[in-house]
């Protein structure tokens, strides 16, 4: 399983009035874990991009973040490999290492016109699977 | 089981660069939704704040949303009480009705000296059972 | 000069941990206000979507706000109309009628090929014009 | 005169429907800009928290930004120092050097209880006029 590891910077404005990242925030965060792999995948694989959308997502609070220079850690990695959708595994780590959520996110293909799930490109679908396996 | 309705306005800013409602911002509504339906509890039954942090989320995109002057309505419920936690239940309706995610938040009651869970103050915990079994 | 007024609801993530609303959120009020009077405009004269681009804004700040459940009400109005740009003045009223801020916002119409200024389509001049003259 | 200068991660967030970064946004670069200055000035002064808000902004759009992989830059200078109230330069850069937005922002110091200004801190102001006289 390959893992892809982001910084993820905090702003002031990422918390909220009890002083802590806002727990919304945090999904940004793994918004940002999300985007980058799939970047990561796709200049390696020469994929272009195609239309899909996440459909859920589970998250696990583990610990409040508060503001600070040095950056977050996001991990992010292919945990699954369906036909038409595959799930994302996804940490974000506090800078001690600690660890401040742990989340999954479903991701769909689907068909920009009729709007119905089809297949994962097959370049991207190994690219994935390719993830999921290596190191 | 007694639902609260809050009207939750969409911004431009709440658009991603796929010209749809990004999938972060819809944990923003439901926090709307949450915080809107605790501050109605604590109206209701003269309950002071206490510390409490949601844990875990849990949601599922059901339909895309785009800018609109209409708001639209988030739907927070009850529906389990714990000692020490409870669960939310949420759903955002698009302005024509339609279900555009579900979700569901489990709130921890917390010491804020210890950081560990503590069971639920007794009047905020009969207000959460009188809303899960009320109508 | 005809006033625009729009409803903008506060959400608890526009504060920040001196349990305000942030300086930055109130730069997304007068968003709000900006876009939704040209939604107004266009449909008022048919006129349909051109490249426009926000060039300067000032903001003074009057008053802090602070969470609630009215909601805030921006005023826009058209102050003055150039051959590329135009100035959009705006106020952003607390709930109890008291001024929070106050603003100016230079719009300029472009041409996207050339990134370079270009007239304002003489409709939509003629609606700002009107409006400003207006009542 | 010292110019401070601090990294501004790009988020996939902060982009609107255009896939530009949108005009709020850029103020958030600003906020980032002045905390972090500040925090730096009260390392180097021991100076302890106290009250100040940001009262005026101007900013120019210089430039769109669009997302990227490579920080911003941002960097931000005292320009003036009055009795109780102080002005600060700002730029945004993107990754490039290009100028993207230049800005003001005025602080005032003020008393919490009365919420009227009051003097800079002495040792504030000393390090104030510093930053602003220093290299």
């Amino acid at each position: 399983m390959r893992i892809f590891r982001v910084n993820v910077e905090r702003r002031f404005s990422d918390l909220d009035m009890l002083q802590h990242i806002n727990n919304v925030v945090y999904n940004d965060y793994l918004q940002e874990g999300r985007i980058r792999m799939m970047r990561k995948l796709r200049e390696d694989f020469a994929e272009p991009y195609f239309p899909q959308v996440l459909v859920r997502q589970e998250i696990n609070y583990r610990k409040t973040l508060v503001l600070g220079p040095a950056p977050l850690v996001v991990e992010a990695w292919i945990s699954s490999v369906g036909r038409t959708s595959y799930e994302v595994g996804l940490r974000i780590l506090d800078d001690d290492g600690s660890l401040a959520a742990d989340a999954i996110s479903i991701m769909v293909c689907f068909d920009p016109d009729t709007q119905k799930p089809v297949p994962i490109p097959a370049d991207y679908r190994a690219a994935l699977v390719a993830a999921m396996e290596g190191d």
